[in-house]
């Protein structure tokens, strides 16, 4: 083929286009539960590469605790919203794997894709972004070559190759499979509340690192009870509604406002109500761990 | 110096042209048991980055037991073949280092670089994707700059150096050393068997984050016993040739064909003959390892 | 616009021209206490991948243990040397979050820049490679959009969102802030010495994977001592003064110059006086940490 010179630098010009125009589109992010120890997370990240070298490839974490669909949840939406639109998160904590929970791909109002068995991983994203859309994957269409004997990688099989796919451009969100109605699998939950100067929620997790304690109660809720740094926050703990921690703890702007080891009540990263001891781990000196049978009910003490 | 405009197209295609073809050789994986905790893994990336930021880097794992061989030797034949031919691994687990080990770089027969000391490492990779060409690392010409008054270093100084060399393009396979016979050091280990319809294996490894137990009994030997799903596996484990578990466990194709807790046995997604409970930890439960001295009997009970 | 033919290739080369004069300045690496287990080190990344897709993002570790700010210290300069000039940092070990404490970034004499509190934790980085200057951040200007109500993640909220916009070149390093005098805060230490014959240091950290004893004392002062490979070097180490240890342990370029678990002195591959055993694990059989509390005195024994 001969072409001449305008055509030629056309073409450059449309190479710089296309590739600037889907630059953003290229972010994939992995979480699963299947740790850092062996292979497995590398050989999603090998297929990934292979799918395309372009992309950006990121970790979200590979520590979910075994088979922990709420935390895989909550993590999610911890997360997704950091990333710029368009990028594509692979989920896979996937105790069904094989059997019939749906395999989709979620699209967030906000703009990120999430791949994932539908199984409850998309409970708090799809409540906090909302659902743009939500797609299955066609897994015979959208499945690694070669693949088809094993059952029990759909990680590196379907989702990381499917993912790898929408985020490099090689298919488009239609192509991923038919559009199902705009609901995903939801795990209950009881929602915060506040109620006669009473603040009522769960600890839905902890910041393990550090031992602190998160709630559910957002900053909207604790806007209405209206504490003032250094006003007193008076805090009890609930397991399966018997009571196992009762105290205060200066609603605080930094950690540093009170003495080291002391307790403190604060906004988290999430504009969530928290509680932590400077510089300890509130967890482990009293015991505390999180998910549904973990409640909190928190009132104002006015005055220091 | 003066070009004219042709001359500056050409060289601006050029450009294009060497960039595209040598882009799928710019992927570099490592592996070591040095962990995450120090800087140790990092040194390593900061060395390769500095020898082409274009390289896209990635982690096999950095978690082998300190000095295990064998499992840096599986932990590559599970992983390897998921990348795409040019990738370059270097593999860092050396008890050996300073000592008269070789230091070489392995090509597969699919085209992957494994750049690693001599030690065993290669065993199965070399078995299962096949040599097509070893090198002898030179490591006068391969080595850091201004690295040479440090001996215990080599996975910085000289594997990951020359990994990034090679996965960037800036020496090729030939520049790496001599050539060396096409063997490798071998860990040496029983290989499967089915004799008289009894599958003899070993534990090769545990899927350590969930505690499946993966024997080395590949798919062939399980389909010319031809168990169908639903069929009960009768399993005995043995421990220096003790028995310490024996029972029954339904060949399934996922994990929710049995009940929580109950065990199965299935082909995992390396296609080799594995056990499982369903979301709990045979390993754990039952106190079973991995490597040379666990051995497993397989044969097939009919029925359910 | 109309642009002409030669105006168009004037694009296309300043296009490549300041890609390539800024490509080394575009790797960002991460270092925290935060674990890897949540999605902190996630959303850091997250912010950062969209503030340019275009950043190379490493991890120094994020396994510092919490509030450690020597640990932190040390892993720099540990890491640091081994990243190409131009290379951005992010350190945030911060136990003083939202106090007084400022925020910086150094640039060291060898061209690599360090974001982080001005807490101790470039006191290593700041003697071992030198101050070329040091600027507070600016955090009305170089602060995430719509963060303001959050005061307890700095890391994603400024560290890493500044250190994502001076990798990138979206600030250069003068609009990070205010220039400081060049000096940092730094947490006092015993500076290796020899007198008489006797090395005198401390046990700056572990090599924690391995349990081999890493002490300050440097490579020049060994020098002085002048052991020959075989030599015995007596080893004392003491806890809080009190005497824990004591032996002698061979002079050795290599592990293997020992037999498996017996002990050797060696330079690490940061160059300073190490303690080991081949193939064993020092610190757990004899029961030694790090830190100012343990000190060593060494001297030599000639002869084997």
């Amino acid at each position: 083929m001969i072409i001449n010179l305008k055509q030629r630098i056309t073409l450059i010009f449309l190479f710089f286009i296309t590739n600037l125009a889907t630059a953003q589109n290229k972010i994939l992010v992995f979480q699963s539960d299947f740790g850092l120890k062996d292979g497995a997370v590398s050989a999603m990240k090998g297929v990934a590469a292979g799918v395309s070298p372009e992309l950006k490839i990121f970790d979200l974490t590979h520590e979910i605790p075994a088979y922990n669909i709420w935390e895989a949840a909550y993590r999610l939406v911890q997360t997704v919203p950091y990333y710029p639109a368009g990028t594509v998160f692979v989920s896979v904590v996937d105790p069904g794997v094989g059997t019939a929970r749906k395999s989709v791909v979620l699209k967030t109002k906000t703009g990120q894709f999430i791949v994932t068995p539908d199984n409850g991983t998309l409970t708090l994203v799809a409540q906090s972004l909302g659902i743009e859309e939500v797609r299955e994957i066609n897994e015979v269409k959208n499945r690694r070559k070669d693949s088809e004997k094993s059952y029990t990688f759909h990680g590196r099989d379907v989702y990381a190759f499917t993912g790898a796919r929408l985020a490099s451009g090689a298919i488009t969100y239609d192509q991923v499979g038919n559009e199902l109605p705009k609901q995903v699998v939801e795990i209950p939950y009881q929602k915060a509340t506040l109620e006669n100067g009473k603040l009522k929620g769960s600890i839905a997790i902890l910041d393990v690192q550090f031992g602190n304690i998160w709630t559910d109660i957002p900053a909207g809720l604790v806007k209405q009870l209206n504490p003032q740094y250094g006003d007193l926050l008076h805090l009890q703990i609930f397991h399966k509604g018997k009571k196992v921690y009762e105290g205060d703890a200066p609603y605080s702007q930094t950690f540093g406002a009170v003495a080291e080891g002391k307790p403190l009540s604060y906004l988290n990263s999430l504009l969530q109500l928290s509680f932590a001891l400077n510089q300890a781990n509130f967890a482990a000196v009293h015991h505390i761990a999180s998910g549904n049978e973990w409640s909190v009910e928190v009132t104002l003490r006015k005055g220091k």
